[in-house]
């Protein structure tokens, strides 16, 4: 099937996510919405996200997507089955492949979850964790500052090492061995987070989970775009084309050349 | 005259501004709206921090304010010439106030102005200072990490204080003598920056300044209170009543026990 997949995130961070689906299913075309305009997301209600998040969706019907990836953690945890009420093609979020990827990797069942505040506050990926197995220690932890020293560009620094450093001291006394970046901008500072875990930590990238479990429920519903198509991509925001195309270009394998704003309070 | 003077910010950082004018005019009541859905404006394009403010304003307007104060940098710097065309009533700004207590305050004529990257990029603060003094040199930086520092709570702390030494090289560089706070959760700051700067620079707070300013507007067009009301104060908020309540008390002289989120798209 030919249509587009619509992928939204809070603002620029779900383009890591994009970015595996580009990887791993390099014939599908994509419309990518970030609501540049509203971010961040991770320090608001479940009520304001569930709106921001419907009014979104709308949108993305609108360009006649044929499935919805919500490329953003703190919208996956709060307002995943709002959406999925709202539509009746499929949704995927970013939580739940990350939390099957981590409860397959964990050898002591002891796995740690670093989030923004409001998706560590609504408890998802302990529930998704132990629904897969009751017996999985979570221990989690919101890290307000990564999003902010990820945009100002300290990304190997003492500073961030020293920030990292404080989050991660309880995950460290709890002998975790495998460790969620719970937000999409959180796989930018593995380096640093590798580092003061170790190498006996596994750290799981939700992006790279979910475009693996897109490609599998595309393929599974006939969705499939046909090899021979050539992928398109379009960007839209809610405010501030230059910054956005800026971050784009750091992060995706193809240079942005248009990006539209629209107004997304109207939808 | 006896009604409310209407307050706004991006969040809760204008309630610092909103302790002032509660300080300095105890007779005055005030209606304060915190858009706590949409925080923060300091990374965001004019065009929205506009829409956003004009649609705070119109919400003050049916509140049946007699003046309304920007109680944020950022807004101040964007939207204020928009503001004053949508309504006939006073509009008070936080960065006119604090750029006149700079010019006077500096003896060599070298001012730092610390904010958002938004107002920074404005350059609002060079705009009012060379209007003061076309002589005075304006250095200026956008801190980007402050406000996610004050709102995680690391008012004195050894991040902190890195991250301060590191905005501020520059400014030590250009021996600046006064220092503007140029965003409302800066001043919770003063500590770590003041020992950076050392005692011989003057840091300004806009919020004192402002009060002040709005003081005298009153009394010039004799739109003060009587000295025998008892002021009244009311909380609106777009989202999260619960965060706003806990900063709020550690904030205001005054427990806030009433705090209304209100749908602030509709207006």
């Amino acid at each position: 099937m030919n249509a587009p997949i619509g992928v939204f995130d809070s603002g620029v961070g779900g383009l890591t996510v994009a970015k595996e689906i580009m990887r791993q299913l390099p014939n599908e075309s994509l419309v990518y919405f970030g609501d540049t305009a509203r971010v961040p997301y991770g320090s608001k209600s479940k009520k304001t996200v569930c709106k921001y998040s419907k009014q979104i969706v709308n949108f993305l019907m609108t360009q006649n997507v044929k499935a919805i990836v919500i490329a953003c953690n703190t919208a996956s945890a709060l307002a995943r089955e709002e959406l999925e009420e709202l539509v009746d093609i499929p949704v995927i979020d970013v939580v739940q492949p990350g939390a099957k990827m981590a409860a397959d990797s964990t050898k002591n069942n002891k796995i740690g979850v670093l989030g923004t505040e409001s998706t560590v506050k609504s408890g998802i990926y302990e529930e998704y964790l132990h629904k897969i197995n009751p017996e999985i220690t979570v221990v989690s932890k919101a890290c307000p500052l990564f999003v902010p020293l990820v945009e100002e560009g300290l990304i190997e620094d003492r500073i961030t090492e020293d920030i990292v450093g404080r989050y991660l001291h309880d995950m460290k006394e709890y002998e975790i061995d495998a460790l969620v970046l719970g937000c999409t901008h959180y796989p930018l500072l593995r380096g640093v987070i590798g580092r003061e875990m170790g190498e006996a930590v596994k750290l799981v990238n939700p992006a790279y989970e979910t475009a693996k479990s897109l490609k599998e429920m595309l393929r599974e519903k006939n969705l499939l775009a046909p090899a021979s198509s050539k992928a398109k991509y379009h960007y839209y925001v809610s405010d501030g084309v230059d910054k956005f195309i800026s971050f784009a270009d750091s992060v995706l394998p193809c240079h942005v050349d248009e990006t539209t704003v629209i107004d997304i309070e109207a939808y």
